[in-house]
């Protein structure tokens, strides 16, 4: 069964108890989209010119407005021919995955990783091989233990920054290592950036590499639509990456699903521009969300934030020796709070839980120090 | 390079001498969406319930509504939770192979076969098969050829019916025997039925399967919402299958994309019910269609229908020995007529055009008497 469902069955068994449940399991923008965005998604739902299939690379205008966006936080020169439009970022995935590797080959995950880049890589035969980001390091890999880990069937090293689950995001300094580590062994960094508009800080760049004149021979970035535009619902994602990969994944897209779909990449396409101070004040009512969930946690004795970051904080929970699922689901059942187990994410997590703080409001969060208590 | 971009490329060569291109490739419906579909879509492309993530198998009000349209087609007791929703019937293709195949096993496909399944199972590391339909046979496969071909490597065997690209349609005692080969052989049957909405005649059901009471352990069904509705822009496909294997394309489909875009499923779900009458018409339009491209080849000496169904027709052109890809790119460059050559389709097929007659309206295709002349 796919992980979020199960989870999210367990909170049947609460009884309401302590409250309304306060779910932060699935990672969703706890706020609604912009009514201009709303607006534009009207409009292009019946436009009769997007109601015949699409270029399959995407709409050209989404390609040019997201190519701009990428030229602006990256102070980097991304053209549009070097964007494809995906159906969310797990597709961006899925179709990166397939233009790197093919089955016998491997691609190296950090421990612990997202759920769905493993079972992605298990369902298309492609092996995975882990290297394991500790806490005592922020959840960040070390790049010796990722050079060794480099073995000739490993065709590319996966990263998420900042990390789901963990919220740890990676410095510039550390993501140039882990480039030069791909340039030098001849694989690509596929760089899952879904939730990259909500660094803290009004934020400098996420990283550089972008700026690195052979970028587009190494590099591979995802990005999703979902969380910076709260509209998961409509499916919308994208790859950055040199032209040759994205003619690639053109081949890949079209197997897939043809194009992703139409009318939510003009509407997009639209608010881009139109939406930057709005996308500013959600990155900083993330950061109230992340700081309320830091005081909530450091007034309780025996939980601990063992990371936080954009997004996600990943708790070591007091149950020392439990199985984190179990402990997921009696904090569901007997509790209302909704999250996802460390065991999710990969192997020796099980002292962890995965908070998707971003999902609720300061005063919801607040509530946490009365249920986790 | 997928084919249909290639093919579309090749008409920039056509300077417009006989009058405005004629564009027989992709199949898409000549004619627009019903306004009430339309207004559907416009409605719940902003609603705020649609925005956040939805179920993996689909929205529950289209599962119901389309598990009705099949109850109503093909007069057998198929329930809600037997239908999955995807992004398109390619995705509805991709899940099902996934599901039922690993590398190193096989499909079986009909040649000539749709392209992107071939190109879909060599993506992803499945083996095929074909077994050749012939143009004596009306592009049907032989049952004994089929047995024969069914060796312990093949895990399912592929129809599409009406057939892309020969248009022809499989009769239900064809089908009747197919799947008992499959029984017997203990695979599967993945029957693809992107075009039995425009089957010829009012229609009679397109075959009897669903009413097998082992349906459930043998048959998958695929299905396309783009080509009935008007809406390929959108991206709407689904499965049809036991609970058991609608849950293994659940795992599936939360990889490759979580969910299918939720708005434009929940304004077909409404829009399913009402517009019986339009769909109708629709298939007494494209019938009509299909008589003006007969009658227009039928006056050609030296142009000759190998097979005309719903949706396509399969043209023998009189340039014996030339390759079909050389033939389509100068149709497109020197008349302005857009096809897609028979190499596209598999092996053997070099005699042979495939129009997509839908695609244009009666008059349309009357020009093609001169066209092809």
């Amino acid at each position: 069964m796919p992980p979020i469902p199960a989870v999210q069955e367990s909170a049947q068994n609460y009884d309401g108890h302590h409250g309304p449940l306060i779910d932060l399991s699935q990672a969703v923008p706890g706020y609604p989209a912009h009514p201009l965005l709303l607006t534009h998604l009207q409009e292009s739902a019946r436009q009769p010119e997007l109601l015949g299939y699409g270029k399959i690379e995407g709409e050209p205008t989404l390609r040019d407005a997201y190519a701009a966006d990428l030229r602006q936080v990256y102070h980097a020169d991304v053209s549009d021919a070097e964007v494809h439009i995906t159906s969310g970022c797990n597709q961006a995935f899925v179709a990166s995955a397939l233009t790197v590797a093919g089955p016998g080959e491997k691609l190296l995950l950090v421990t612990p990783f997202y759920f769905n880049h493993e079972s992605t890589l298990s369902m298309l035969g492609i092996g995975t091989k882990a290297v394991a980001a500790k806490a005592e390091d922020g959840f960040l890999p070390d790049p010796d233990l990722v050079k060794a880990a480099v073995t000739p069937d490993i065709r590319a090293l996966v990263c998420v920054t900042p990390n789901n689950p963990t919220g740890a995001v990676y410095p510039p300094d550390l993501m140039d290592v882990l480039f030069d580590i791909c340039v030098e062994r001849g694989i690509w960094l596929i760089v899952d950036e879904t939730y990259r508009d909500f660094l803290p800080g009004n934020a400098a760049q996420p990283h550089r590499l972008f700026q690195r004149p052979n970028w587009r021979n190494h590099l591979i970035g995802l990005y999703s639509f979902s969380k910076s535009f709260c509209i998961p619902g409509h499916r919308l994602g994208a790859v950055t990456a040199g032209r040759d990969i994205v003619m690639q994944i053109a081949k890949v897209m079209d197997n897939l699903q043809i194009c992703a779909p139409r009318p939510p990449q003009c509407a997009v396409a639209k608010a881009m521009p139109q939406l930057g101070d709005w996308r500013d004040s959600n990155r900083a009512e993330i950061a109230r969300r992340r700081d309320s969930l830091e005081k909530v946690v450091s007034g309780l004795s025996n939980w601990q934030i063992a990371s936080i970051g954009a997004y996600f904080s990943y708790i070591r929970h007091p149950f020392e020796g439990s199985a984190s699922v179990d402990v997921a689901a009696r904090l569901a059942a007997e509790r209302g709070v909704l999250c996802l187990p460390g065991a999710f994410f990969g192997e020796g997590q099980d002292a962890f839980l995965r908070l998707a703080f971003a999902n609720a409001g300061c005063s919801e969060l607040e509530e946490l120090s009365v249920r986790l208590a």
